[in-house]
C-alpha cells in the first residue's frame, strides 16, 4: 500500500536529503466480455472487490451469480457476464473529485516540461498559506482550493467540490487570458494524485505544491515529464519529492541525515533531534529554546520581507476572479 | 457556491434542528460538436474556464484557437471545435477519487433504499471513531477508509486512493460474502458526494456517516432514495442531514433554535449559549464547567457502556480483511 521515495525535506531553514512513505496508486482496467469497460486509478488492494463492488454498483451487475468469470492479473481485470448488453448502457460520467480520459499513461505519449522557473521556497510557503484561508472551505468543509501564481502575485483562485475540477479552472483561466503557463506554478489545498501531475504537465506548468501528500503514481509520471512536485507544505515545512533544483533556497543550511528514518511523524521527531546535534548553542535547553525562536523569528522575518519586496502584494487583495468570469477572448 | 439546508444536530447529549451550510454539486455535460464528450459534477462558478481548461488538459484542444464556439445553459456546455477527429481519441479513463459511469441522475430511475435499520447515535460515533485511526492514513496522509458495519460488529474495512474505489471495495467484500445490506451502515473518512450517496442507495445500505462534509446533491439524492447521511462525525458531534428517523437517541434532550444561524462556527458558538441557558446550574461559571465535566463524563460513560454490550467487540478486533482477500464464492 506505500512506498519509500527519496525526497528533500524543508525544515524552518534546513534542508534534508530523506525518504518518505507515499501511498501507491496504480491503473486498473476492466474489461467486461472482452470489451474496455473502465480504467480506474486505485490502491492495489482488494481489487477483486473492488471490480465486484464496482460493477455492482454501477448497475452492471444484481448479484455475484451474473458473473460466470473473474480474471485479474496485475493491472488488467477480465470479467464474463452472463447479461452482455449491459455493458453498453453505461454512459461516460467523471465525478466530483475527477479530471478523467487523459490518456497519457503510455509513458512514450507523456508531455516535457520546457520551463527554467526557479522560485523562492518561500514564495511556495506563502502561495500555499494564501488559498487556505478560503471562507467557502471553513463555512462548507467541502471543496478545494486551486491557485495559479507567477513569480509575481496571484493570478487565479479557483474553489471547486473536485480538486482536478479547480485546477481545470485555473488552467481555462490561464488559457482565456493567454497567460504564459511555463512562468507560473500551482498551490493547492489536495493531494496531488496522478491526474493532478498530468494536467499540470499538459499545460506545461513546471511547480505543483500542495498542503496534502502525493501519490507514487504521481512522481513516476513528474520524474519523467520534469514537474516539480511538493507536497506537505505547512508552516515552515515542505517535502520536495521531484525536481528539487526548481526549488531555490540560498539561506537554508543543508543538514545530513544521521540514520535511517522509518516514518514521516519519527523523522519530524528525529529531525528535531539532529538539530539540537548541529546547532550552535547545544549544551542546555534554555538556549535550545531560545535558539528556536531565533529561527522562527527569522523564518517570520524572510516570509515577511519577500512580501515587503510586492513580489506577493497582489496575494493579498481581494480576489476579483471568483465573483465573475472575465470574457471569452 | 452553498445551500442553506436543515439538519439535525447532536452535540454531546442534545439534540437541536437547525440549518447548515453545505456546498453545491451540479453535473455539466459537456458536448463537442453536437456529440456527448463527458458528463462531470463541479461546482457552478467559472464554467467556461472549466471547460475549455478540461478540453486542453485532456488534449482535445491545444490553444483557445481552437475553440470555435462554446455555449453553456446551465448544465450544458456546447462546444464546437475546429478539429473534429480529436474528440474520437478519448478514453474511458476513472481517475482516483471517482466512481464514474452511474447513470441514475434521471429521477425516475433513482433506487430506493428498503430497510428498517435503526441504529444507536453512539454506534455511529463508535464506527466513524474507530475507522479514524488507520495507520496507512496516518504515515502517508494519502488515503481515504471505508468501513461497512452491522449492529453487532465490523464487518470489512478498506483504504484507497479513492473515496468511491474504498466504497466499491466494501460493497464488493458484501457481496462475495451475502451480506444483507440493508442491515448494514458505511462510516468513512472523506466527503460525501452524489456518487457516495448513490452507490449506497444503489446497494440499498440504508445509512452512511463520514467525519467531512456532504453536498447539495447528495442530500437532494438521499431525500429521494430514504438514505441517511450524517456528517461532520467528530468527538461528541454529528449533523443528521435526511432520514433523521433511522437515528436512535434515547438520552439525548431536544433544545430548540433560539435565532437564526449563519454560520456553522457561529452556530456552534450559540450552541454552547444556550446550553447555557438552559441547563440546571446556569448561576455560575463554576457550575458550568462543572456541567460541562459532568455532561462529558456522562458521554463518555455511555459510549463504554455501549462498547461493553458487545456490539462492537469485533470493532477491537485486530483486521483479517486488510491483508488477504477471501475467495470468491
Amino acid at each position: 500500500m506505500k512506498k519509500e521515495i527519496n525526497c528533500t525535506k524543508l525544515n524552518g531553514e534546513r534542508i534534508t536529503e530523506s525518504k518518505d512513505k507515499v501511498v501507491i496508486e496504480e491503473p486498473l482496467s476492466i474489461f467486461v466480455n472482452g470489451r474496455h469497460f473502465v480504467t480506474t486509478m486505485i490502491s492495489p488492494q482488494m481489487k477483486k472487490e473492488f471490480v465486484i463492488g464496482h460493477l455492482f454498483s454501477e448497475g452492471i451487475i444484481r448479484d455475484v451469480e451474473e458473473l460466470e468469470s473473474l480474471q485479474i492479473e496485475e493491472s488488467i481485470a477480465n470479467v464474463i457476464i452472463s447479461s452482455p448488453l449491459k455493458v453498453l448502457t453505461a454512459r461516460k460520467l467523471i465525478v466530483s473529485g475527477c479530471g478523467g480520459g487523459t490518456s497519457f499513461l503510455d509513458e512514450s505519449k507523456l508531455p516535457e516540461v520546457s520551463s527554467d522557473l526557479k522560485i523562492d521556497a518561500y514564495e511556495v510557503f506563502e502561495a500555499v498559506k494564501s488559498i487556505s484561508g478560503s471562507d467557502l472551505h471553513r463555512i462548507t468543509g467541502g471543496v478545494h482550493v486551486v491557485g495559479l501564481f507567477d513569480k509575481e502575485s496571484r493570478i487565479c483562485i479557483s474553489e471547486d467540490i473536485g480538486r482536478h475540477n479547480a485546477l481545470d479552472k485555473v488552467i481555462g483561466y490561464g488559457l482565456t487570458e493567454n497567460i504564459d503557463f511555463e512562468d507560473t506554478f500551482v498551490a493547492c489545498t489536495g493531494r496531488i494524485s496522478s491526474e493532478m501531475a498530468l494536467k499540470c504537465s499538459v499545460a506545461n506548468i513546471p511547480v505543483v505544491a500542495s498542503r496534502g501528500a502525493t501519490t507514487s503514481l504521481a512522481i513516476e509520471i513528474a520524474e519523467k515529464t520534469g514537474l516539480c512536485i511538493i507536497g506537505f507544505v505547512r508552516g515552515e515545512r515542505m517535502n520536495v519529492y521531484t525536481n528539487r533544483g526548481r526549488i531555490i533556497t540560498p539561506n537554508f543550511v543543508q543538514i545530513p541525515p544521521h540514520r535511517p528514518i522509518s516514518s514521516s511523524r519519527g523523522h519530524a521527531v528525529r529531525i528535531r533531534k539532529q538539530g539540537l546535534l548541529d546547532h550552535p548553542y547545544r549544551k542546555n535547553l534554555l538556549s535550545l529554546a531560545f535558539y528556536r525562536s531565533l529561527r522562527h523569528l527569522c523564518f517570520s522575518i524572510r516570509l515577511r520581507s519577500c512580501r515587503k519586496e510586492k513580489r506577493f502584494s497582489a496575494v493579498l487583495k481581494a480576489r476579483p476572479f471568483l465573483s465573475g468570469t472575465p470574457p471569452l477572448r
